[in-house]
């Protein structure tokens, strides 16, 4: 890993990989696929957590615990759910220097346990809907792997409910899909469409499986989040069975949901440029670096005086003051554009005389992202600094999907546009069609978006009628 | 599991047992000794987590997260380390359906993998202290357990530090314990005896360990977090050198700590009663609850809207209406103080006519915690009745703990006091003395409390001289 990061057009992967180590968000692990989450990611996650979490909880949910390990049996419970995570499985298989007699698998995902759980807790309409969400790791058995994007372990929340109804499952997974796009637009300010996946490509033992897709800087996509509708899979495997209002016996209506560290690779390709990490103001660890520029003793007491008050009055933000003695202010600036802190105040001598201070957006490199505020009004104008770049990174991100996203002509159009962008096409609903397309152009259908054109028109692939329109795109 | 409680006296382990899951703070999970954690019992996890991650960041420490797998061969670098914790250990030996060519150990503890980073990220002093602390999970393959109480896998924090020097190293350890004293005294009202470890009971691989013990309402001792002077052991197994001023290579010195959801067993045995829990409002995850009483729908108009009126007022406290139908006041009366609130408030037709209502302090049962008071200043009402619950369950617990240790005057009187109660006994330092009380009373030495009397006297056992005294007692 040399010195100076890869430019994008470079080598985006490249860029990906160092930037995530260089800006010291995360560093590989001594144990193949693994990651260890750096103080300063774990601070951008724990604030994707506080603003997720104060949305489930607003929206009725609490939070809970369960176990890390799952028996064997009970991912063979249900048909397709055990096909479609059975070649990831980490299983353990010794326990207190014996081998155990029914192996445990460490969790990928814990539909199967809480499902038991639920049918203990469940026994009447009363005790409906259960909302409860858990914040934890789990463990894939990835082959490639990439720091944040695809990780052996990995750090998210899974909410899990019971309902009495089809109807109201379903709600509950729009809605949770809704809260998703709520935090990604209004938190990491990435645009992402919301939509239904394919049957393709839904979650193994979903009845149907919504999805939050995001173009990364590369204009490959991310899924970022996802919303199960699971219908009544779980509740019959696991007998989750209540007794309704007129006394019968029926079985529950569940969903899942989660979103994880993944997303954390969403705002490094989202917003990040040449220099580095570009965060959004909402959940940066740093919102506010403050640094200091002298020459000599008596301009570093006249100039602390004033980075001390300042610093005072922004006690409501997250202010990192860079007092190091050992750096130059130009060697602080490229670390901290490399970290992406999203403001830079500077003040030197000058602008104690002057009673202003310098403000260097990370949003707009060099001149056009640098002005000089008085030194009034301090919180205001961070304040509405802050906005202006959450609302400039929204509107950015939001453009260039736009103008790489495809409207192809026809199936040969739509195979080269894929490379460097996403079609939105017509399908008729075959999935051959969709094989087709990830066989022959490498891109697989991101998702059904919720919102339609209406109308009709022609399958990109096949010519024969069609009523939705899909994104196909080579992803993550 | 029947309806009714046992008794403490009758029972004391069934009362405990039967009270964590009928207060649904936690239940079994289907894998031998794992447990779930319910929402109610979540809910006081995350108020302990918050309260001490406060401390945490108070003192300089951040957040991070290292994986879950620890390669079989980092535990054998230090030799104390992996005999005290090998037989506890779960192994995972397959991964995406292929023998693993090194077994992983899934985490009792992080000093090895957590060390193995260090070594990579630590060059020079500049780069000292190293301040971590980690957030979850970890499995130790227990025989015998109890929910909360020892379970195999828990919830915990850790911390991870490395210094420059020893004396900083031993002071980190040391201030550490003083965050736990301050938060187990302030926030859970429990009081602890802070103090050092025999080497008998240090931690596999420390220098020194320090703990805060916490005496039950069975006079049994909890060791409720400890914090660990590592010294340079785990330094050398793994390498973790800095250049220091001189441009000397040294190797730095660790401390670790940690406390866990164990905590949440300390909090049920210092303050239940045979009517079920009683929480500290500063944790609960329910400080007031709310209980309208009415008889026909008029009474229910007029109360409804005064409890409404309340509700409002107390938005800055975590409050609860309880505004079912189906049950009976009483009923709710009983279900609350099972749960342990602090503090109930009954409205009734009579309290709307006097603009009163009525506070029922759930740490004095009965009429003696009951009192009309008028609807004005219900938030400094609130407060002033919250806060003398928790200095009153602080006062009674120290109390109990007084009342129930005792200075035998020789080793017979100690062999009694200890089967119900701690004995605070002079002891000469030697291993053996300490050995034959585990051996014949079955009580363990649990600390040499920092705080001494100073003096000397004759150690219980060998009447030798002797410096130190020190607590025994029967444990957890």
């Amino acid at each position: 890993m040399t010195d100076k990061l890869p430019t994008r057009s470079e080598n985006y992967s490249e860029w990906y990989n160092q930037l995530v180590q260089k800006a010291e968000l995360a560093d590989y692990a001594p144990v193949r696929g693994c990651m260890v989450v750096r103080p300063y990611g774990w601070a951008l996650w724990e604030n994707i957590q506080q603003a997720l979490d104060r949305r489930f909880k607003a929206t009725g949910h609490v939070n809970a615990a369960f176990p890390l390990f799952i028996p064997m049996s009970f991912l063979e419970k249900e048909k397709e759910h055990v096909e479609g995570f059975s070649p990831e499985l980490a299983i353990v298989t010794i326990g207190g220097g014996e081998k155990l007699e029914e192996p445990l698998v460490v969790r990928p995902t814990s539909e199967t346990i809480i499902g038991y759980m639920y049918s203990k807790w469940i026994k009447s309409y009363r005790d409906l809907p259960v909302l409860i969400n858990q914040w934890g790791n789990v463990v894939r058995w990835e082959m490639r792997t990439r720091l944040f994007l695809r990780t052996l372990e990995f750090y998210w929340q899974e909410g899990h409910t019971a309902h009495a109804t089809a109807q109201e499952a379903e709600e509950e997974t729009l809605r949770m899909l809704d809260v998703y796009t709520d935090f990604a637009v209004n938190e990491a300010a990435v645009p992402v469409v919301p939509g239904l996946k394919s049957e393709n490509e839904r979650f193994a033992g979903a009845f149907r499986s919504y999805t939050i897709e995001a173009m990364m800087g590369d204009t490959r996509a991310l899924q970022t989040g996802t919303s199960h509708f699971l219908g009544q899979n779980f509740a019959k495997a696991f007998d989750i069975q209540f007794l309704d209002r007129n006394n019968q016996l029926q079985h529950a209506w569940t969903t899942s949901w989660g979103l994880s560290t993944r997303f954390i690779g969403a705002i490094i390709m989202t917003h990040g440029d040449d220099q580095g990490l570009i965060l959004p103001p909402r959940l940066a660890p740093t919102q506010v670096v403050i640094v200091p520029i002298y020459k000599n003793d008596d301009e570093k007491v006249r100039v602390m005086e004033v980075v001390e008050r300042v610093q005072k009055e922004l006690v409501d933000f997250r202010v990192h003051l860079d007092a190091r003695t050992e750096m130059t202010p130009g060697f602080k600036f490229n670390e901290w554009e490399l970290r992406g802190v999203p403001l830079r105040i500077e003040i030197g001598p000058k602008d104690v005389e002057k009673g202003s201070l310098a403000f260097a957006r990370r949003d707009l490199p060099g001149k056009a992202g640098k002005s000089f505020v008085p030194q009034t009004n301090l919180p205001e104008q961070v304040t509405q600094a802050l906005k202006t770049i959450q609302a400039t990174l929204f509107e950015r991100a939001l453009a260039f999907r736009k103008a790489n996203t495809y409207d192809p002509k026809d199936y040969g159009e739509l195979s080269e546009v894929v490379q460097s962008g996403w079609a939105f096409s017509w399908w008729c609903g075959d999935a051959e069609c969709e094989a087709k397309v990830k066989e022959e152009t490498k891109a697989t259908m991101r998702c059904i978006p919720l919102e339609q054109p209406g109308g009709e028109g022609l399958c990109i692939v096949c010519r024969r009628p069609a009523k939705q329109k899909v994104y196909f795109a080579r992803a993550y």
